[in-house]
């Protein structure tokens, strides 16, 4: 029987220990040779909207300790709008219900079956925090125990559940400009940890004295003043735009997810193009200045997280230290490992809608 | 509704007229750059046999006049096995009831949903033939009427049922090394086309006075004698082995699907690599002559077909000129336009099984 899971199934079955464990197998796996990712690729067409777009995004990745491949499918309509004179890429709602389809297929490798089929949602950002926190039991000091969290969303609980698994956190402050936000986030999430979560007023009062300065927005400019970052810090964010280049050249040791940082893109009228965003391409009138990430540093000259974990590159090498890590772009691989541990539990649990294995076989060899 | 399609309701669903039709507006949008498409990729991981290996293989292609993107994902176990002294790659039926994994899964580009989901054993050989014939109409002379036949397999009959639907054929001669096969294959094909097939004891006998030379067999080695192309002739075959570089130095034009040659090749210890079968980098002890295609021409120099059937490229320039097309490698739009097609009729005669759409969404936004 393959098993089709709901978001709600899913966060049941799914602890961040979990997560943070077979996150960090997998790394360990890549960095070995023996787990095998393809990079993400994604297909944009037109639609009958001008300005909509539909965009085919896959990334898959092989995880022989569990016998798995896991391909991770977004078939979603993306639009650019102009928020504070910057072009962003939102995604449209447009399928049934006003949702969207992001899902993962788990396949086994042992006899190529089916095993399961669930929605991206919780998972993705699991994952993110996870891969977070394992950066950051390399290139955290032993000791660190203050966080100073900038945002408030869904992914801003993710990096503090993860990080407490992975340091001896006492104290979090958290910053985001809505106060109603950060005050129930701080609420809740004093609950959730059992530690003192507090929230702050200004930015600069969240991140003083923090061991990890964390930020967890959906900003796509800069959101940490470089004069915040200390010395002995572990600097990390969601998406390399809430960095900036002053607070990178503070830090002396950058690590990231990996070197090629752009999607393999395809595009009507252009075939592939090596771009992070094509709006440039697809809107042509749009403002030369938005879309593109602009400022990319060169990715190239980064070490990759495998690396650390590995054990093929050093982490943090003094007390004094500022390190930092960037999770510029998805790897296949951690929904791999993400996707095998909800499977697994799945099935000790018995959980989810059952469907039978045999309605995607077929006798003919493809 | 999602709908679930089974091989023997494809068939059902799927004409050969319908196939060419689809197939021929794919590469018309390919050539003009509306459809894009993605290179095919493998990845290999290591099973608990150490000479099985498993293949994860995917490829797709997005079609804006039936806005929709399909996506084909092969999951099987694959060994190299010695035939004559050369390794040869097969399929491994390992998944219940000792069958294999092909899928082809159709989005919409309007609202992102899962539209269907079908096995791809069916319809992958309708599209070799249909694209095979789709050749032919632009490269056979208009008057050829006699078809040499090399191979007696399904793939041989699509052959013969899309060249008959561009070509008023007279007479097809087969030849099979199997007498009770090529003589059971000229019953049925007689009876399926109303035109004398007749079996050929020789393969020279087959070809003789042949005004389209077409190979469809399994073989690895080059089935066709360079002496026996004709003046005037198209040849075509469903892999390149078969033709061998004595007869594609007889042909004056010859087309192939893809200049990419190569599906994007992923290997565990050894990452990303260019090569069309890795045996040689997972099997390092296994005959060196063996495994890899061995003297493949230089792809990048030959036109593609898109560029023939958009008119970008130049068909036959005389009743004398040897053609010649050659389906190098799959491409993703060709599973977009069979099984777009497929899913229109099956909305249209209400066949397969309804899986609810909401299956396969989420609220989050990925």
């Amino acid at each position: 029987m393959a098993i089709l899971l709901s978001n709600e199934e899913v966060q049941a079955l799914l602890t961040m220990e979990d997560t943070l464990r077979v996150v960090e197998d997998a790394y360990r796996e890549l960095g070995e040779g023996t787990a095998v990712n393809r990079p993400r690729s994604d297909l944009y067409s037109r639609t009958n909207l001008p300005d909509a777009f539909h965009v085919f995004k896959t990334m898959e990745g092989t995880l022989p300790s569990h016998h798995v491949v896991a391909l991770r499918i977004d078939s979603n309509v993306v639009r650019w709008r102009e928020v504070g004179g910057k072009l962003r890429k939102e995604g449209v709602p447009v399928a049934a219900g006003n949702r969207y389809l992001g899902l993962v297929l788990l396949f086994s490798t042992e006899n190529g079956e089916l095993l399961a089929i669930m929605p991206d949602g919780y998972l993705q950002r699991m994952r993110v925090g996870a891969t977070n926190a394992l950066a950051a039991k390399h290139l955290a000091r032993a000791d660190a125990s203050r966080v100073g969290l900038l945002g408030s969303g869904w992914q801003a609980g993710a990096q503090l559940m993860a990080l407490a698994l992975v340091r001896p956190l006492r104290e979090v402050r958290v910053y985001s400009p809505n106060a109603e936000h950060r005050e129930s986030f701080a609420r809740e999430m004093t609950a959730t940890l059992g530690l003192p979560v507090i929230p702050a007023a200004e930015p600069s009062v969240a991140v003083a004295d923090a061991d990890i300065l964390a930020s967890a927005t959906n900003s796509l400019a800069p959101v940490i003043d470089p004069g915040w970052v200390r010395r002995g810090q572990f600097v990390t964010c969601v998406k390399h735009a809430e960095l900036g280049t002053g607070v990178l050249a503070r830090c002396d040791k950058t690590f990231i997810n990996a070197r090629r940082a752009n999607p393999e893109t395809y595009l009507p009228g252009h075939g592939h193009v090596d771009v992070h965003d094509p709006v440039e391409y697809l809107m042509p009138g749009a403002s030369p200045s938005g879309g593109g990430r602009g400022g990319e540093p060169d990715w190239a000259a980064y070490p990759e997280l495998q690396e650390l974990v590995g054990g093929a590159a050093a982490g943090r090498g003094s007390e004094a230290e500022v390190t930092c890590f960037i999770n510029n772009i998805g790897l296949g691989i951690q929904f791999s490992a993400v996707a095998a541990a909800i499977y697994e539990a799945a099935v000790r649990k018995g959980a989810g809608r059952q469907i039978p294995t045999e309605w995607f076989l077929q006798s003919e060899h493809p």
